[in-house]
């Protein structure tokens, strides 16, 4: 019996080929270094074409390190970021933005399915602003959220209005920004929308290890690679960060893929005997399941986790396959 | 007239052969991330084998991160380390060292090549210690130095001696390990020699964007992964950064294409009309260049750069040909 | 009508004449600064004498400031501390645990009346030890807490047992120890139920500004004097610092003091037409009151504020005199 | 034989009894904490007054913390403060530049005296603006310097506009402003002179411990408080920090006093039997002395300490008599 990780995560498979080859593509000759060569400048003219925006962008190879960075551009020590209770930032990130922001607070917000209410927002900024707490400087978003939705355009709009009137600014975590794009989301909107700066994963959509940071907000720009440089996340062979983006964004992989991420998900919530908590809306499923028939589903190989909320959670990416969907829904069937 | 980076520095080439084969060999299937694949670990018993040492090995992005990273394990935030002057740490990572840990200090000390003088160090460890001052918790040394050069193993062992004499511990960047190796230099004394934590560059070695981050202190593991997650440095497709490694220590091409470089710059140094400023014992040339000529240099499309003493810098790497060296050297007698 | 802030804090009063006349008594001669003055020696010595305990004991101007540098000694950036979710570090200190613990975490426990509950603790400490989450390093105790009462030595060695079966260092938060003490806690008990750093707060038990640092465990100790200068917290003239423990200890005005203050709330309780939420075990009564209630108790002058639990919080003191609590309570039958 | 320290440190006298009365006046009654209390605004228009300047003011604790939370206030992690290098941020705060500012660089002017050379500083504003450094982003000055001696207005006003041109922000270090406004320095200048936060020393002019903050650039108010909270410098009895400004200004001790002490290292200089090596402009000598002879002085109880240039500091405050000059003049004649 052999392990199988296929639904464990989006970053248990490998690259997508047309990532891989635009990596191998691009390791001839000398280049520049530290984000000046020839490939990141092509790489960022196509980010700044999915955007239909005119920013700086940067590749990077650690989300935690992009999203903690930028947290970091857009809030003091002394001051709190608003975000989910659910987001990576907050759960899965060993407390990074506190590190790289030096203690800045994240105050939890609230709403079903990683979505963050508008009324849990606005008590957030109804809270007056006193010396001894941290008060909000920022708001988070995650699109797709951590348990698999979508924001719609006018629900972000709302939240960045609200936020905006308060004076805050806004970060977008976007590490399945392709799913959500996949599921009907226009990343041309986002500036519009509000987003000062942005992370696009580049891991999970399926290349090697790389992740743009769009400052769509010009007025983060000044230093941003001493910033980058400092945090180590300004790399040196620059060209294999953002080599990947040009093949999955010329070819349209990055969206294609994500749309076989996201179709392969409905199938998985079809085929499976569990029921579903969230809506499946981009890649991922999430189910209420004993933690008696979790083991047991792991003795045939098969390796799922418990999430934030107490259900267990499938992953899909461009790798997955009909026939591993089939195969999970049988070992489930078999364990039950 | 194209731009030509090759002597620029030696991270403007792209990986070597048996690096990319790796990484590509090792897009198949499913691993369970966050450096726990099969792939890292596999590496990881070469690293050891290499090092001929019992440690935990963990593979990063960014040589700067994983220097700072160690510093911070190492020393405390009202302590200092004592480095060379001339040390990357303290002059080439944006004071990383100090974000990472939290404002430790960096103490310089001096010596001719990048090499620490016994005598330098021995005056900072007879500083009192006084609350006021940041006073030192650990040594780092780097080898090959900045400038090329090399320190035998009794000149490491003289130092880490006098350290461990008051309670420092040992850092030692190897970004260039590799050429230092391939020049003489024994990997598997470092343990014996006092170092208690080690970064191995896989970047300016050939590979696609690796550092290895050896921790020869056990004492240094408890929850080291918290850390590099915290720090933007513990990739989820860990086995990106680990599968380099494999092809380059078990073919050995990982001294091989050092000991390239090395030869090199030798040739190199032999063939250019400048005087060298620094003995050339790994892959790096520096030379006395007058800034007018650096710029006609320039115009004929080389580019190198004027170093932290004033020397002109020239760095060869695993890529460099022999007809590059001669296109150089025929391109710096037209411009004197 | 004069604004009247008598219960809105117990550091509203000014300092008791103990304190204040030993300071003044100390200002002669000239004195050797950062903490080496004799005047220190002689207040540490009574602090080791009230505790029965060998420790290290320095003087410091903020409790915000000593909790958090306590908190960076015994809890590193990726790693969290144990705290009751409405523990002072958590909710009025401005994050500052994060800043001087470079972004260590806080996990927040519960319990009634902000006394960590036995099973809370053990929920947290049964976590699994995962890269991407900050595991606890520590715990911190209040005593008393902030809602008024007190643990008992019992229930305290439980949770300092539970915590160092798990490898966790244990802070004791007494900003409010005298009034702790004063209703029957035994302070030479401190070292044996686990503690290993302690503060006693100095401020609100009637000082001029000051707060007690005492290193229980002797490991703490080395360069703690430069952790406080960097941190601010190494008074030059730390005469001024000490001196009010001089006056307050060796008078026994330390615990008397804070026996008033707790018998002046006990009447306080007994006094006003609302009632109490928490039992009044110290200096404080926490109470059901209307928000319109409390907005006409305003306007008669006297200010009292809602706190974490949602309840009106007020807060006696040394300075507390039976006038003023038979006058608030008139002032509240007057705005039913 | 009793151990002298009348010339060690300005910080080894007590308080002038205009500081020491004014915080015993302020003893009575109850205020509100943090800052907000009648006492601290009465003490920073007084502060207004003194400057002749609209500002935001606040009394801390810590020059040491005060001088790294205005620096973190003008600086990002990734760039650097621009200081003489024998500035007390730089050589005596145990590096707490970096812990508030979260790494920030220093970077280290020269000068003869203490005072920064405007060839040093204008060499570090033309160095190019590069990823991998900390580019400068604020000046520090000093005045009076570590060595005793002052800049004039136009010294300053040049160095200040040499920074702006290249948009720097400037703080003063003014823990010895008393002595340089008393030796002839205008303090209504500094706001003209383009100074934007400033740091006034109460502690070294005769008070209890306390230093003023006064923030000339408006727009570094905004939540200011809140970074002294979390910094451990917004104490909470905040009247004990500010009443003895209120004393030492409305009676003018703050410079008279600082005149005395000024007038007693003319005299002191005058005394003694070696030959200064600073110009004796405020309240410090400097003298060339063997340590043999230092060594021999300490013998016959009087301390002083070896400083930063290799000369041996004497300091003179407020509380220095005539007397105290003729005898050390006296011991240190009998030990030549």
């Amino acid at each position: 019996m052999t392990a199988r990780f296929d639904f464990a995560s989006d970053n248990t498979a490998g690259a997508a080929p047309e990532a891989l080859d635009s990596l191998i593509a691009t390791n001839t000759g000398y280049a520049i270094s530290y984000g000046a060569d020839h490939v990141s400048k092509q790489a960022a003219d196509l980010v700044r074409g999915f955007l239909d925006a005119d920013a700086d962008v940067r590749f990077v190879g650690s989300g935690t390190a992009a999203n903690a960075l930028a947290l970091a551009a857009i809030c003091r020590p002394f001051e709190a970021v608003l975000a989910h209770r659910h987001a990576h930032i907050c759960t899965d990130e060993t407390g990074a933005p506190g590190l790289f922001g030096h203690g800045l607070g994240l105050t939890h917000l609230t709403g079903p399915s990683g979505r963050i209410d508008q009324a849990s927002l606005a008590e957030a900024l109804a809270q007056p602003d006193l010396s001894f707490r941290q008060s909000p400087a920022a708001l988070s978003l995650t699109q797709a959220t951590e348990f698999g939705v979508l924001y719609s355009g006018e629900q972000i709009a709302a939240l960045t209005a609200a936020a905006k009137a308060k004076g805050l600014a806004v970060h977008l975590d976007g590490a399945r920004l392709a799913n959500a794009v996949a599921a009907g989301f226009d990343p041309r909107s986002l500036k519009t929308l509000g987003i000062d700066i942005l992370i696009i994963g580049g891991t999970k959509a399926g290349m090697t290890p790389s992740e743009a940071v769009v400052l769509l907000d010009p007025a983060l720009s000044r230093r941003f690679d001493a910033r980058l440089k400092q945090g180590g996340q300004l790399p040196s062979k620059s060209r294999f960060y953002s080599a990947p983006w040009i093949g999955m964004l010329e070819s349209g992989a990055f969206i294609e893929r994500a749309r076989h991420a996201n179709a392969m998900a409905k199938a998985l919530a079809a085929a499976i005997p569990f029921e579903t908590v969230h809506p499946v809306e981009a890649n991922g499923v999430f189910v209420e399941m004993d933690e008696a028939v979790r083991l047991r589903l792991a003795k045939t190989g098969w390796f799922v986790f418990r999430f934030l909320d107490g259900s267990v959670r499938l992953m899909c990416s461009w790798a997955t396959t009909p026939e591993a969907v089939e195969e999970i829904a049988a070992a489930m069937r078999s364990v039950l």
